[in-house]
């Protein structure tokens, strides 16, 4: 058995109850007849109990198990089937954003109970998660008659959802698709035809029915994304009258894979008989040809970024609190400061706080940033106000990237630390780090892989609305600095270190104007990757001394002998950790990206031969 | 099938006939009659040949087959045994360091060799070099009796080593072992009592017997290091007419692992039926307690060290020239100078020529780092100066923790953007990117733990000889600025920044110097991974912009038409990046050293609960 859960959820609390205002959200309208802020410790400790007593248990059976795939049929383990099924059942899936319910929870709480939810079992979630998008899809562009036929069913855990954009031989470049369709008699059904592969949960007898959001370009639309639209495409065709026939998707292989070893990822063949049909959303492309499914995709996307971000995060944040269990309970060496004295616990050995230190303040760092991101969420879909429903966007905008992309990023060298912590157990699969750096390796890829983030954040969020919006997140940054520099004297060190780090990020952006003035595109993607860690750096800094603001008046009015001192303590160091270690970082990518070395895209791709 | 060897050995052949003088090497009595510089094409070549086809087709099969424990037997693969024999019994292994020997091939010759054989299957070939070291340590230590009764089998493929140090409560701390040695009758043969675990290759049907190198205190000698002793233990008991008996040494665990799957990892007890006897290698204890079994066991494990050094370096190359492979293959959009034009191939995008060229221009600095060690080795080994032995021995010391370590460290970041490089098909086992994270992580850990390196480095490699020996290894690579620096305008910059790196790490030096002097032991722990990896950066970027001095000349002889000449462009352009981007590293890191952030040692551990 090598998978256990082992979260803690104090920061979690904190980030709800004590950070973010979330006052402000549970008074809209949607949420203030049901839920208050005083409701934060009811629920998150009821999921963490489901996390651990229902989900957990299904991780292990799920990892031995497998993905089986014999006479064309996907068996998943039964954990598989109970995880959906209770997740769905019991309100704490995709019924959550059912427009119509009434109870629903706030984006950012939700945050939170994903979390947990996912660290108790990251092969089993996605299923949720991804029925969530494909739900979100359908009602966000779908008609009434499809809202009635696919949502009941989505929200209850009947049938599951994917998103079908990749094929085997268009990934990252998905405007080039080979996926048709065709139009037949019925003005919104087509007929579809086309290969997808790496579609998680794209088959599994974990659920009745399986509605892949399917993208496809109709005859004559135009080419690349622009042409492309978006398609309802159920494994079994629903019937006016409800009952199911076959619509022609054929599983053709499940992948091998890494990690996750109990979620199948499927390849899958459409219309090889010429018998699929799907549900066109939104209108058919216009005269000029341009449609509307990359714009209705991306929707799905964004929450899905989102989603990955949460991931990495948690399975990183499980390894690391495994890592602190063994190094509590493991006696080697001596301390330093009595190295004749008894053997100790080796969480006692400075290297040891380091590799623990680093994961704890980096993974507050990145819950951080997400949260911060959900709670913008809420305010983008329930504010009455337009203006700050535009303005909360657009935060949402430039976080999706950077918390989807940094998270992954440093899921893999945490993961590798919380391994290097248990020494030659780490390497054994009966401890549950290394599964977990198996798992997490994929979320630096799917969604779009970090590359593609970098450049949607470089070339995108960068630059949408003129600057304004980048200029506004920076400024978020500069506000919080004015306000409170000088307001600590112990944090006067990690104020500085932030101010010195902003004004390197906006050295790297002048001298990124520059090559694009002097049209040295390379350089766009020479350096996205690393401007994009140095980003989410400068954000988790300044989310973290936020935080440490808090956690400083809270000790002082505590005192040390208070049972939850330590929280608080630790916040602040987390702080004062990631402020003096990391966020220096930023100066040194500055310093690269100045220097504009070409070595890279001087090289001729025949040196990598050797 | 997921292992593809995919190993080039042109860089291997720069090393050893253009970039060190391994003339000096094969002028030595030892070689002079039997090789010269002229047979490094022939050997490299057959090596890699013998890799290819010989050794790598047993890859897949050790990692399909694993390792079965039945019946108290342990049962590997038969690609286990095909490989351990073809290796021993035609001179690729062990008999390489037998001293009566004619023909033995030079140490940094065999490190070439070693490279590609251990790339092929790096789950099969531990069982060679652990049978190496301890074959050394009996060649060394042992009389002539014990030489006569294992080395001729241990050469010549029909027994096989180990080194038995860890235990299940002690690995990094192995003056705390609690295995015994009690006298017998005979003087130098003792009962042995002990449990061993993580043996690699400790039980297995490859070899008809095991010799383990083993640990343990002789009652009555000091506590702690000091009074281990060194015994030859194997598994069957050989008799004076050569005939074998049990010996109660009984395997009572395999490890399952994370990778390395085919290689047998296992717990030992020893003597449980107080039947298991060992000879002892060189004296029993003095009066005083002292024994000599640690500075013993530091030969193999010194040798081992160095060992996993290649190892940790020729897994990630085989996974860059793996990734290399898939992206002149994959296609995938368009050219940035060509937006509009035809899809491209994936090795022509500049984030992934910058994942490929960060694996080639790092792999690079470590195979340099790695070889220049076994030509010290040579040179310790051979040379008739004494003098001029103790030179190389220092560097050889210097060297030995940065070339385990600096690889290892690396290794997971960079297979890690070799898997990205894949996309998704880099997450699935049917590519070999996957498996070589899987097998890579234990290097970071086994014979001694990186942060021991660090330790090792920090605490007794910048002390010894009163720091006259790290401060000549300094000198090196200041006199090579001093000889150089100007000599090639296009590599000013390159120059400056490994000067400036050397003016950081005097930094630090300094910066640790000062907290020593304040008994803030601490600080060694907190900062001395990075600090061993600063070294690792400045001794590569050292390396490789020697290298490029010989690469640019050969460009300018040749011109670029010439079928060698990216390959010379190609180390220019190593050097360039790794200078430019890798090495300003080492003053980021001399940043956080002198700033002496706190947070780690302050951190109470009870922080780490959230």
């Amino acid at each position: 058995m090598s998978s256990v859960f082992s979260y803690n959820t104090r920061d979690l609390k904190f980030i709800l109850k004590e950070w973010l205002p979330t006052e402000e959200i549970f008074a809209y309208d949607k949420f203030k007849d049901y839920y208050s802020k005083d409701d934060i410790d009811m629920m998150v400790d009821q999921v963490h109990k489901i996390a651990a007593e229902v989900i957990a248990p299904c991780a292990d059976e799920m990892e031995e198990h497998g993905v089986k795939f014999e006479d064309g049929k996907v068996i998943c383990a039964p954990g598989a089937t109970k995880v959906f099924k209770y997740l769905q059942e019991n309100g704490w899936g995709t019924s959550n954003i059912d427009e119509n319910a009434e109870g629903t929870i706030p984006e950012v709480v939700f945050c939170s109970l994903m979390e947990m939810i996912q660290a108790a079992c990251p092969a089993g979630t996605s299923s949720v998660g991804l029925t969530t998008g494909a739900a979100r899809l359908i009602q966000n562009f779908g008609d009434e008659k499809l809202k009635q036929m696919f949502l009941p069913k989505m929200f209850d855990g009947t049938w599951s959802g994917t998103m079908c954009l990749t094929e085997p031989t268009a990934g990252s470049d998905v405007g080039d698709i080979l996926s048709k369709a065709y139009p037949t008699d019925h003005p919104r059904i087509y007929k579809i035809k086309g290969s997808k592969q790496f579609i998680t949960c794209g088959d599994g007898d974990f659920s009745e029915n399986i509605i892949h959001l399917y993208l496809a370009r109709i005859e004559g639309a135009a080419p690349g994304t622009k042409g492309i639209s978006l398609f309802v495409v159920p494994k079994y065709w629903v019937n006016e009258d409800g009952s199911l026939e076959d619509n022609d998707v054929v599983t053709t292989a499940i992948e091998h894979k890494m990690g996750l070893h109990g979620q199948p990822t499927a390849a899958l063949a459409f219309g090889d008989n010429d018998n699929c049909r799907g549900w066109l959303l939104g209108n058919p492309p216009g005269p000029d040809g341009r449609a509307e499914g990359m714009a209705q995709m991306f929707v799905m996307m964004n929450e899905e970024r989102q989603g990955t971000g949460i991931m990495a995060t948690c399975v990183a944040a499980n390894a690391y609190w495994n890592a602190k269990n063994y190094c509590k309970e493991r006696v080697q060496g001596r301390p330093m400061t009595n190295p004749k004295g008894e053997r100790t616990q080796i969480i006692n050995h400075e290297d040891v706080k380091r590799m623990l230190m680093l994961n704890k303040a980096t993974l507050e760092a990145c819950r951080a940033m997400i949260h911060k991101c959900y709670y913008y969420l809420d305010i983008a879909h329930n504010d009455p106000d337009p203006e700050r429903r535009k303005w909360a966007s657009g935060k949402v905008d430039v976080l999706t990237p950077i918390c989807k992309a940094y998270p992954s990023d440093e899921a893999w060298g945490l993961i590798g630390e919380s391994i290097q912590a248990h020494g030659g157990y780490g390497f054994c699969e009966d401890y549950p780090v290394a599964q977990a750096a198996r798992d997490v390796k994929i979320y630096s890829i799917w969604e779009g892989t970090n590359f593609i983030q970098a450049q949607d954040l470089l070339g995108r969020k960068w630059t949408m609305n003129k600057g304004q919006t980048f200029q506004d997140f920076l400024k978020d940054i500069d506000d919080f600095l004015a306000a409170n520099k000088g307001s600590v004297p112990e944090l006067e060190k990690e104020f500085a270190n932030l101010e010195k780090a902003m004004a390197s990020y906006r050295e790297i952006m002048m001298a990124m104007g520059g090559y694009l003035a002097e049209k040295k595109f390379g350089y766009l993607q020479v350096y996205a990757r690393r401007i994009l860690t140095a980003t989410g750096q400068i954000y988790g800094g300044y989310c973290l001394l936020e935080q440490a603001l808090i956690a400083y008046k809270r000790m002082k009015e505590l005192g040390p002998d208070h049972y939850d001192y330590n929280f608080y303590y630790g916040k602040f160091l987390s702080a004062k950790y990631y402020l003096r270690n990391v966020v220096p970082y930023v100066w040194y990518i500055a310093e690269l990206v100045k220097d504009g070395d070409s070595s890279i895209i001087d090289a001729p791709t025949e040196i990598f031969e050797y």
